[in-house]
């Protein structure tokens, strides 16, 4: 790596968190460290220091790496005076003005740290080479107050950052924030890489767990699901008697009695169909038997009993019925999922609280989970517990497993093209 | 209509919205009906009574309508005893059974009309001829609790239903429930409805209103709306300094600086980029002269020039810039929706709450409106103040903008090759 | 009741609810109705008319009944022209101005019924009685846009308001909406007014049923259930493993080994405890064992121990442990559960969902129910199933259970000292 | 501190955040540390290696802390075996067993490091010595598996867990999940420590500013923001033209006209004494105008005139009228609204998204805030935007701030009594 410079970082670096996110920045950009010195503060009031040279392959890169430390406080090793632009017109910025953090913030003027008045996010920096008192003053500005001939800083360099420190001490109700990430990206690119991760499990030989609640039937997403189980690509199912109730009556009714799948939906039409599927199932003495007796023809469960799926379906107080399939006892149920969740090497949870916790609590923190829920709050509950990489997504299940089949089953189609080709 | 039957219905059905559920199930499932008696309780404290003929065009239609009717309480005219057929194992239930409501129910047997005891939901109604006094009894039981050679009531004849009746007087603090339809529908068909009624408002000359939130733009959907502008889909739009920014963002940065626009997405890139889009439109004199000068050449903001959509752009105290063509003044921004809103004939509500009931405070009952959030609550809010004919949608906007445009544009080319056809 | 007035209205008014909303306007607003003439349309396309009579105590209470009548389409059955007062200045409007609705509107002037143009809620009405065409014309203005001069139209007589009609036919997806009122009432009014009703319920010998979630625990609403649980305020309890492990933990911490509540909760300290209690608890051999040995001395299952409430903890597949009190087959525990709800006559449902829904499963639509949830989505699922009279709160329990409790005991105390000044 | 032992903990433990928690834990539960070494890995694939000793006032504290830094990872210096108890009965863990995490974990026996089969959370930690091979298990069980005589792991010398790492280079859609710690903690006490924190910087001669949403008058807490005010504990209000009217509304109603609060809430009575409070305001000249006039006697604005707190009010495009204290330009209201963040020391937002962001845009990151809403989700977007100290309330605002009164100004009774009995 060719392009490399040298920064600066002090303070409570460490458990302020600043480091991790240093290192962290540098990797997740492409980049690596040497670290030259680290003084670690020996006590808790005592101050680190970290001097390390980072490098990458291409000068935008490493203006990236260098962007993100600065924003966590990082200066270069020798820090040269602020550049600055005057404003060519009115509420008009130079290009590659610099633009302010709410932290507190410094700017080297003349040879001099000076401090940057009234802090505030995403303004331009002006620096007032003769201030009230005769002195240079540096303070902020929002794009609209901006004047022409104006002086901005520019870029990065003789700008210091100093984010705020963890309190020593405890913190009383004051949490310490660090500034997650949140996760405002495009959908669509989301679940292309849950496809892509999906299929190099397969292609691993490893398991693939999927944990549905009734919604994903409800939202009409049953037959990508059962496509998915088709092509292979679910070795275990933990879900919930509703869930496979709704799912056959969809089988019976939309087929065998020759109903309007879009009608059976309608909610007026109350819980006959769905009381009768139960009783159906019952009589035909379980799903497997259904399935051969040619009762049941279609559907999430047909796929599974049609390709040997590890299925557990676990009861609550809640069912209706229940199925003979479904087993009512806790204790019991717990012990089979817990089965399924340490066979597991990736686990989709879709639009299931209960499931999906009572799976979450058996899962090493090394299994890789997928949470899918319309409700924040379900899908914060679930990535607080426990596996160390996870994917959250806010979304609508309806809309979520088709598009996930058809980023997965393309990948097939995209791979039988390709070997065709070798072949040919 | 050579199917139908009579009806009697009792009680208090006009202010406990019994009537107006059974004439609109009649209607909703697309019979007639033909009032031969109606004696409106003349004070709050007098029953009113109801007899009418019910005709459909088949005994399946005609059927599903009874169904609702004696959901609602509706008895046949001239009642027959319940029929009974005894289970035929346990836990099963003989084809047709009856499937009770949670409302207090009576049951004809014998010629007389008996208590249903136990009331519950979705549970089979039992006879015993001979109960433990020697009278015939009436009772529920769940489906797993059925033993073999129990007398199940089927069909729905001989079954009298009594929903609740609104109390007399103020209800203090418990309100009055009519058990409201909720909205479990398959999303992707109720997308498909939205998609035809834009384009039959389209196609009669209409004027179709949007509402966007900047979410739209940060879940990947600009692109689909954009196709919608320019296919002609959009007369309007009403949106905020954010949307825009955003939308113009993605267009300079995804083509004129050869950068990324997965990259950009990315939050630790920071605002530089929002603040210098705004401040390149402002040096370039507003986003009209923006798009002319070739610097903005893609997205919504860019199609709506094109296509002379008429664009309010709404300031609000969160906004960075704003953008020259935002209207910072509140009363000026709020005239200039009023005069979209009452040109509208349907107005879709993207993921913007704020936006949305500004448009929603303008717009005559008479409207149709969409509201797609992710959040329930704002869906919720939006439907309850106003319009007489509205969708709502609890779902991903990043998902439900292309699935639509998908549907809509897809109508186009279907249209076309009709007429290629024709023209053949 | 000494103060009437006769009014008319036509239309679709039973089907599109119109007459329900009418009539219950008038008894909630304490005056009574006397229906003069009802003719109904006998068919789906036929329009019905009802003439009534409407009195109330005071003409304070008839004004504000015929005020609701109004907005809901009804006019007076003599109708006089609009009453027209110029507006005393810009942006001021006269005392009593009407404040329009946003349903189509006709306004009576010179004898001649007028559309009133560009219809909008919550605006003035502006009479011109010299329009451009020289006829007089009618419209709508916001408050800001009223200048000195205009004729604002005052009261309600000589307007006429023409609701939305339920279309005929079935909507598609598009929802009839009717304006449904929402429920911003301030909070502790409503706590009151539940409060009210247990003590109702309890004087009456009625019996109190209360469904709780580890929320309630958590939030530390424990010790106020537990006062509402030893003053005699529950018959049964419906409740999870967790619920009562969490109970049982705070007891067995907070004082038996001298622990310190508030650090208790601390999540850093994980859950041994948690799974200790459980451990302990088997080893005495149950709650009841452990509290007749002295090992739990407080909390709501001490309470519910003590004063022999007929409790049901219903096993779950996140249980830890469980208790040896759990019943873990759901069938056997919907069984009990199903015992507790025929048997109650209000029940309390408090932060959780699963149990909410087993029990609202089993109720008659008869019962009272209370569902008090942080998550407005559960609220709206747990009203939408069922009962005929229900209250929902969107709050935090933490708050709630110590408000009620205080409210209902305090009731306790004005009743005792009521008897002691009656005894003196 | 006479209690103290000396860690090892290694590993990626600088960007996998283990550090940063390990200093954190000792300095929240009030130890301190002493670095004794730590080489930092040079580059990123290189670990990381730190020893310190750790020290408490008293044996119990420094347990607390030790918990804490094993479950990170950390070992004692010098490891010794495993210590194991047989378990007393089946399902009947011995005191102070092992309660184990979900990380990979190893456990010393016989001076070997062995690995622990089938990790789970909240399990028992079981050694076979004699294993199926004759070689020496171990293996986690749940606690109703666990069987009187197995030897159960009990303390946390011996056992060593490997918390999940940083994966090397960028994570895909997996984001690395650091297990946060979630905030179940008890809501009073929460609303106690934030009451203490205004007390303290109003004792300090700061500033308050407080942010509001209309909420806070419809949910009845009006009255007690106002108490509040009228006490000298807000400097600064930042609110809309809509929490102003609704405050105006009930004093103008409430008191003027002789009208029942209760009453005047009830939303059917519409929107016209909302526009009919904007035009009394109007026609005085100004919220100011109408408290010396007479004309407003009570509330939050009254309170804010009569003490001279700065008010920012700005305008919406959803507003009705607007009050002539409105500013409806969005930028001169930003330009207000950035001089009153810029001033405060802590800031209290109340039930407002809009207000709250804007103002949140414009705040340092030293500046204390408490953020309460009834959603999850506002509450998560401004906690994540800025704020180093920060305290988040998903709560009822109608219950929050009559409780934070209710503790702030007992505070100011407790200091007066503690006054008059030291003058005594």
């Amino acid at each position: 790596m060719s392009h490399s410079r040298t920064v600066e970082i002090e303070g409570h670096i460490i458990d302020s968190g600043t480091m991790q996110r240093c290192f962290g920045a540098v990797m997740d950009l492409g980049g690596s460290f040497d670290v030259e010195q680290f003084d670690v503060g020996t006590h808790e009031e005592a101050e680190s220091y970290c001097r390390m040279r980072v490098s990458a392959d291409d000068e935008g890169t490493l203006q990236a790496i260098l962007h993100e430390l600065h924003q966590n406080g990082a200066v270069l090793e020798d820090p040269s005076d602020v550049a600055l632009v005057a404003a060519p017109d009115d509420k008009v910025v130079p290009p590659d003005f610099y633009s302010t953090t709410n932290h507190p913030t410094e700017v080297r003027y003349d040879g001099e740290w000076i401090d940057v008045e009234r802090i505030e996010m995403d303004c331009a920096l002006i620096v007032d080479p003769d201030g009230p008192d005769g002195e240079p003053r540096a303070y902020t500005k929002v794009l609209n107050a901006v004047e022409e001939g104006d002086l901005v800083a520019t870029d990065e360099s003789g700008i210091r950052v100093n984010p705020p420190e963890r309190p020593r001490g405890s913190g009383g109700a004051f949490g310490f924030m660090q500034g997650g990430v949140s996760s405002e990206r495009p959908s669509e690119s989301t679940i292309r890489e849950v496809a892509a991760e999906l299929r190099e499990v397969k292609e691993a030989g490893g398991n693939v767990m999927v944990v549905a609640g009734p919604a994903v039937i409800h939202s009409g997403a049953g037959d990508a699901l059962a496509d998915l189980v088709e092509a292979g690509y679910v070795d275990s199912l933990s879900a919930g008697n509703g869930f496979a109730t709704h799912d056959l009556e969809r089988s019976l009714y939309g087929t065998s009695l020759g109903m309007d799948v879009e009608t059976l939906e309608h909610p007026r039409k109350g819980h006959k169909h769905h009381i009768w599927t139960i009783s159906e199932i019952i009589r035909a003495g379980g799903i497997e038997a259904a399935v051969e007796e040619g009762i049941v023809t279609e559907g999430v469960m047909y796929q599974c009993v049609r390709n040997d799926v590890d299925t557990v379906l676990a009861g609550s107080i809640r069912d209706d019925g229940p199925l003979p399939d479904t087993v009512t006892d806790a204790v019991e149920a717990q012990d089979a999922i817990r089965d399924q969740a340490h066979d597991a090497d990736i686990v989709l949870m879709l639009a299931t609280l209960l499931h999906s916790v009572a799976v979450g609590n058996c899962l090493p923190s090394t299994t890789k989970t997928v949470c899918v829920d319309i409700n924040p709050a379900t899908v914060t509950q679930l990535l607080d517990r426990g596996s160390a990489q996870a994917v959250g997504m806010v979304t609508d299940i309806g809309t979520f497993v088709p598009t996930l089949a058809e980023f997965v089953l393309e990948g097939d189609e995209d791979a039988a093209i390709a070997e065709a080709g070798e072949n040919a």
